[in-house]
């Protein structure tokens, strides 16, 4: 059975989680309360609630499957597949009502990822890939997709979600590739991942970074042709600092001056 | 004739902008064209064309009304009812293939802004104001607009679209405010006041503005109960220093940070 096989099992899982956490989104559900004892986390309660149906999903199918998630933590981590599961990525766009947030699915095989999913029911679409290929299904159509090419670190457009989660000396690399590149844009999350492998941007650098924040990107990234690696070069599959690029040459170059 | 009997005609010309913008959103006719003479720009080109097709609806309908908008300038600015138009708030997330942008339609009488409209056509949302009352149709739903209460400045949560679009004098004022907020947020465009409308997030700090980015907001945000000024206390609607809070008490301690 190959990691393809499982596409439409994701989707079943895509769409479960969508619908338990759309009820707490944009809704009064959402409206933090604040100041009482034992204070409402709306977000929290729809993570864990998405999380908790996939993981009853995932057991059904196959209960001999890991499971590692944000909220539950991990269940046979050293199974030779194992899920990884992230329900609300970008928590913090969500409580602002703000669209750029995504469910991140992925699955590993004898640890290495080999297919991944962004799903964002709000939108209603989503990103796949098998580190092979990978495709895009929503409002903008169906189609595969592809990083575009950079020819140099100053065409580049570069995204983070936020210079204000970096470590002091973590910002300082951050800003040596910032005053590089074309355009630097802030926010995002887990759709700049996306959006480097649709071809519309070029680097996203981040730090603090979880392995269930990244290893669910890595086969649509690499299926779309890009690369992503640690800030020290090696494989970025254990989360902390990340770096993503749709051309290798801006990859490069962008190491070199995280490196400096 | 009330500006809310123009409700019906702001959703036509909405509709016509988003169906002449999407074909540029995401697709490979928005990969622009690096290294040609004459480069393809195409943000600017769907901007075009989407303002040119509200024009001649515009003119069509009411052929006495003046019209301001970002990339024609202006008609009978003098005029007693006035369109101010930005059929692409956001060109920076809109290249990006980002969701968070939207189409500006504004309309004042005697110069004051009596109704407004922020439409995202590839969500397919609205976020509609008069000054009195502010409306949200879309994927949440068809419901009122209502900010919501923020008791201090260090509960809120603020929206800028970029630190880096400010001078370095207005960014220290704004530092000021950002580091006593709950939380602080980057990117959002015309999406932040939406949401700020919508009770999720608190205030809204931006610098840099035009009159079209703000005048379509002012009926939406006042509309849901909130208030907007400039950093000096006094009308943003000719653009520039802007500040806008869901609450009263949040609007004063942030102006308060902003003029020490």
């Amino acid at each position: 059975m190959t990691a393809v096989d499982f596409g439409s099992f994701v989707e079943e899982l895509a769409a479960k989680s969508g619908e338990v956490i759309l009820p707490f989104f944009r809704t009064s559900l959402s409206i933090d309360n604040k100041g009482t004892v034992g204070r409402f986390d709306p977000v929290t309660a729809a993570d864990r609630a998405a999380e908790a149906a996939m993981r009853a999903l995932i057991h059904k199918a196959f209960p001999e499957h890991g499971i590692i998630g944000e909220e539950y933590g991990s269940e046979h981590p050293d199974a030779e597949y194992v899920w990884v599961l992230d329900p609300i990525d970008g928590t913090k766009s969500f409580i602002c009502g703000m669209p750029a947030w995504g469910t991140l699915i992925g699955l590993t095989r004898f640890g290495k990822p080999v297919f991944g999913t962004m799903h964002q029911p709000f939108l209603g679409e989503s990103f796949t890939g098998d580190g092979e290929a990978a495709r895009y299904r929503g409002p903008a159509g169906d189609r595969e997709l592809c990083v575009r090419p950079c020819a140099a670190l100053d065409e580049a457009v570069l995204f983070t979600t936020s210079p204000l989660l970096m470590s002091e000396q973590d910002r300082g690399a951050f800003r040596r590739v910032e005053q590089r590149v074309r355009l630097s844009r802030y926010g995002g999350d887990c759709y700049a991942y996306c959006m480097l492998a649709a071809g519309h941007i070029d680097l996203v650098i981040e730090t603090e970074l979880k392995p269930h924040d990244i290893v669910p990107l890595v086969p649509i990234i690499t299926g779309a042709g890009g690369v992503l690696t640690a800030w020290d070069g090696g494989p970025a599959l254990s989360g902390g600092r990340v770096l993503a690029a749709g051309d290798r040459v801006v990859h490069a170059a962008a190491l070199k001056l995280l490196q400096a």
